[in-house]
């Protein structure tokens, strides 16, 4: 059984008819989108897309991303209208309301269906890359019996403006990602008018010339909407339609204008919508035949997912396919044994080389990892333990050639998170989350577990100067919520933090590694003392006076500060600070015993000293860089700033003799 | 006397010669771009670019921008080899060393002739199209006589891949910004090996598709470069020329590979290459026949300068030039009038009305700003003052509709204070910065005078939802070097800061401004407080007991905790922390006196608490939001959030009592 074409319109209509009503409910939203793509967006839901709303978390289900964020109320009429159980009615009825899954721009946590999270432009285009890299790459493991499905997008021209589909497109079109169609809104309208106020771009001839095939069709012509989706779906290449349609469609003295975008549509162009959409139902209310009509739609999806659950239990795969799916590390799967061999043979490497070796141990043992880096790999020390390249030809390949796209690898490697199945990290040079941070913050929103290999973590790089060396960065990501930042002192402890970064289901990690080399401060087997988020690595011998926290490279310098006041009697203590969030996690005896009332509490470290007071008071002392750095060799550097123990030293006991 | 075709490629090679000499004294650095380019450069720089090595800041000289700045060693070697007064040949002997002004990356800050800092790639070609906006601009205003040049641009794949340029092509190609001309030097070679192991994109056809004139030439053949560049300034759209060059040209072993990209070639490469060169002269010695040959490159800007200065003296314009490319502001700037408007007639407006209104008073008073919005006009209140609309068709325009571009707008600002003689502001929401975060850095590190106008500067945004809705960006602000961060509590306050921000000739200023109405809480005449940074906006009724900081919309929150602390005999001052960096700038004093050490000090702002401890010591309170936000109605969020004098006044109690 299926829908008959003349009920496409209807359907249609129901989509805008909650759009409406919930923008106005709320008296905020955005009618313009839903309006104008509602019926592209029913013919791919009735025709085209694989879901089954009864297992929104069916592994071989099409994934839906909805670039076009503001757009939220077209994704909430369809999954209310083909039978999610979420939302509700009651939900859309609470459209954009405090504690409603219907919230102003779509939240993968609060709603199944949504694959990702969605508003800050571009960054949905660029997200499904990655789910459809991780779709191939699944594929190549698993076969066509278990994962065998598309990535849809529905974009707007936000989205295809940004930077970020450059090179978000770039690695689609180079990797040949044939089963990603993005469903363009071509509507010609901004917030600030015509497109042709901003720009003046040949869409489709550059999506042409970075690899896609491109077609188009009238966006309100279901017949050639069917037409072009088989053509997109036809075509080895990504595709781009450009559905040419009408903003606010519908809605009779506004439709087509920027007055549709962002603001209900009001009570009397409500109206006068209703009469040319001929629809004659109480708002919220959907006619019972559309309905039935609507939950029809999820019927072959329903049924595909049926045959492959049999294929699933027929699979020699199904324990390593479910386990992967579920997110889970292979049962076992521990760093013990390289720590083990770190502590039998000291190592003086940088962590970024400590990283190395450890992803050396963890990528053969760990086949859910994809790695890459920005073109940096030789830097980033991101390609190691045996992992081919991820290409068009080869997508078995577990590792990304990402070219110059810091922000496309962070936004691909989300996609791939989100999709489930793969973990994914990417190197780059730690200043160059700049670049990266809309797609940082998107991974600590959507609770992604992402791993940020960032080397050449502070002005210890040397002579590429102030443009690549990071100063407020570290404490800028620390100030952003749900994200791990973590700075490892040396070999031991990059080992520690791989692991405990692997380990988090629900957030991203920032590993912030050194170019230069450092010594191995731990020596002794035990327990990953990381995992607390700070320790004490060093105890006071004298009667402790000071305790200095400090990270990654300046670790070592405090040691060395500690061992010369330790001459003069002063007792220090030496607080590894490897990742401030995970220590304020503590117990609160647990943080007071390792930064006491007691004691002068100074921090080292070669960043901005902004933040480092929530533990050092004003009473306390900051060691650190707050102005941009310089070129020359690192010992050059760290003199020139202060950050030797002759310049520290000094401070420290000033401070205890005031 | 013109230099004979004949010594180009001698010239040519004398740049090989330094780049290598330098980069193999460093032991760091980047041969291959300048050995590659040195042939393009040496025609553009004989034959084409504009400009004078005695004046280096001539107002009418064509600007050079080096987008690819790792090959730095191609500018050191182009100022030297020309003439510049630096850098001098022991500068070069030094480069990347601390204190020389040779550094790793061309930093505009330390050798004139560098037009702006590059490195981070990308950047430049962006910054470049402001600069060629700022030309065109200046010449609607001043004419030929004044100003008519080009700006000349060398980028790498690696510029060409980042985000960036696409929403930099995409606004000069719109803005038919004929004067701008792009060099690529297509060498096929990035750090990870050949561009085909990450791209796949036909360059060409993009920049075409993007509104722009595109050619290409054997960029080792000096008759076709001549060729290519002559059609690219013919052309009346933006060019863009791929000179097919070999990287690191001259290096017989290494050329043509990634191996020359970003490490010194060493001895024997370095000596192969001087045979391959028939390059005879002792390292850091150019003969002085080539120096000659040289010297004379800048022989036709010379002359070009002088009959200019000519024109400049004749010109009615000359005062009113003068003072623009000066950066200053026009004799008896103020808004005061303004301001004794606001305390006539106080306003209860959002802080982005605030702005508005503000920019109303300024635009026909300042006619050197140039403002814009990345498609939130009405949303950022960025359009005041009856400045007209910047296009292809009226440069003379003041107004930027840059689309949805935040990171593109922000370079072209970067690009246009660089130029001078215009100072632009630019608007998008306050979450965005993210997206625009790398160019701000550069805006910091550059010195430049960009004013950004960021609204919805917290949850009171309301139903948009996290996505939308900033929380740790004022603290990732705030840590970086060199930028002031202004959110001003009100109508005075906005105004106040905006005079601020115009007054700053080298720094940039991030305006954070409200979506939501505020008070009006200066009701008195006087003079501009928020100079100090902080102020006392309260002072405390009964004695002391607390100090309330607190910025933008949670200063009138502060004054209603204080009112309702004060009704039970607990005295508060109220401190209005508009700007901490300015702040900070005072004398220890009037901090003391601001930030007492007998009161217990709370911090009252909604966004991440980190970085707050500086201020209220571990033993303070700090009222914020260290969570993601959430979709609802501004007043339903802040009271979710426990932003209210219910929830924050027995806090401060409770502390008192502890």
């Amino acid at each position: 059984m299926t829908i008959a074409p003349a009920r496409l319109p209807l359907m249609a209509n129901a989509i805008r008819a909650l759009s409406m009503d919930a923008v106005e409910a709320a008296n905020s939203g955005h009618p313009g989108m839903p309006m104008g793509m509602a019926d592209v967006a029913t013919v791919l839901f009735t025709r085209h897309l694989k879901f089954d709303p009864s297992a929104p978390h069916w592994a071989d289900r099409d994934r839906f991303v909805l670039s076009a964020g503001h757009g939220s109320m077209l994704i909430y009429s369809l999954l209310y209208l083909t039978g999610y159980a979420a939302p509700t009615i009651d939900d859309i009825r609470n459209f954009r309301q405090l504690g409603s899954p219907c919230a102003g721009h779509p939240e993968n946590f609060l709603l199944d269906g949504v694959e990702c999270t969605t508003g800050p432009l571009g960054q949905g285009v660029a997200m499904a890359v990655g789910m459809a890299m991780a779709e191939r790459h699944l594929n190549s493991v698993f076969g066509d019996d278990l994962v065998d499905h598309r990535t849809w997008v529905i974009a707007g021209d936000g989205c295809l403006m940004e930077g970020i589909n450059h090179e978000a497109i770039g690695l689609a079109g180079h990797l040949g990602l044939g089963h990603l169609n993005v469903l363009w809104d071509d509507n010609r309208i901004t917030i600030d008018g015509a497109t042709d106020l901003s720009t003046s771009e040949d869409i489709k001839a550059r999506y042409v010339a970075t690899g896609w095939h491109v077609t188009e069709c009238d966006g309100h012509d279901f017949a050639d909407i069917e037409r072009a989706l088989q053509e997109a779906k036809a075509d080895p290449r990504p595709s781009l339609v450009a559905c040419r349609t009408v903003i606010g469609k519908g809605a009779p003295g506004k439709q087509g204008t920027s007055a549709t975008h962002g603001s209900p549509l009001g009570a009397a162009e409500v109206a006068a919508a209703r009469e040319t959409l001929g629809w004659t139902a109480e708002p919220f209310v959907i006619p019972s035949d559309i309905l039935a009509d609507w939950h029809m739609a999820g019927e072959p999806g329903r049924r595909a997912h049926g045959t492959w659950a049999g294929r699933l239990e027929a699979s020699d795969h199904k324990a390593e396919f479910e386990r992967r799916m579920a997110g889970d590390l292979p049962q076992g799967f521990s760093l013990d044994a390289h720590i083990a061999g770190l502590i039998e043979a000291p190592q003086k490497i940088a962590t970024r080389k400590a990283s190395e070796i450890a992803l050396a141990a963890i990528n053969p043992l760990l086949p859910d990892t994809i790695g890459g880096s920005a073109d940096l790999t030789g830097s980033n020390n991101t390609l190691a333990g045996g992992i081919g390249t991820f290409s068009r030809n080869d997508y078995a390949g577990r590792y990304v050639y990402y070219g110059i796209r810091e922000f496309g690898m962070a936004t691909a490697m989300n996609g791939m998170a989100l999709h489930g199945g793969v973990i994914p990290y990417g190197g780059t040079f730690l200043v160059f989350t700049d670049y990266a941070r809309g797609a940082i913050r998107l991974s600590a929103l959507q609770q992604a577990r992402v791993i940020y290999v960032m080397t050449h973590d502070s002005i210890g790089l040397g002579e590429d100067g102030p443009t690549h060396q990071p100063v407020e960065h570290l404490a800028s990501l620390r100030a952003m919520p749900n994200l791990l930042v973590m700075r490892p002192a040396d070999a031991v402890e990059t080992a520690e933090c791989w692991e405990i970064a692997l380990r988090q289901p629900d957030r991203p990690t920032v590993l912030a590694l050194t170019r230069q080399n450092l010594p191995q401060l731990r020596l002794a087997a035990g327990e990953n003392l990381s995992a607390k988020g700070g320790y004490r690595i060093k105890p006071a011998d004298a009667a402790r006076k000071v305790v200095i926290l400090a990270t990654g490279s300046e670790v070592s310098l405090a040691m060395e500060c500690a061992a010369q006041l330790e001459t003069a009697g002063v007792g220090v203590d030496v607080v590894s600070m490897v990742c401030s969030e995970l220590f304020d996690e503590q117990p609160p005896a647990y943080r007071a015993d390792l930064i006491p009332a007691d004691a002068l509490i100074v921090s080292i470290e070669a960043a901005s000293t902004f933040g480092w007071q929530r533990y050092t008071g004003t009473h306390g002392l900051n060691i650190g860089l707050d102005s941009f750095g310089a070129s020359a060799p690192a010992s050059d550097l760290f003199a020139h700033f202060g950050l030797t123990v002759d310049a520290i030293v000094p401070q420290i006991q000033n401070k205890l003799n005031s």
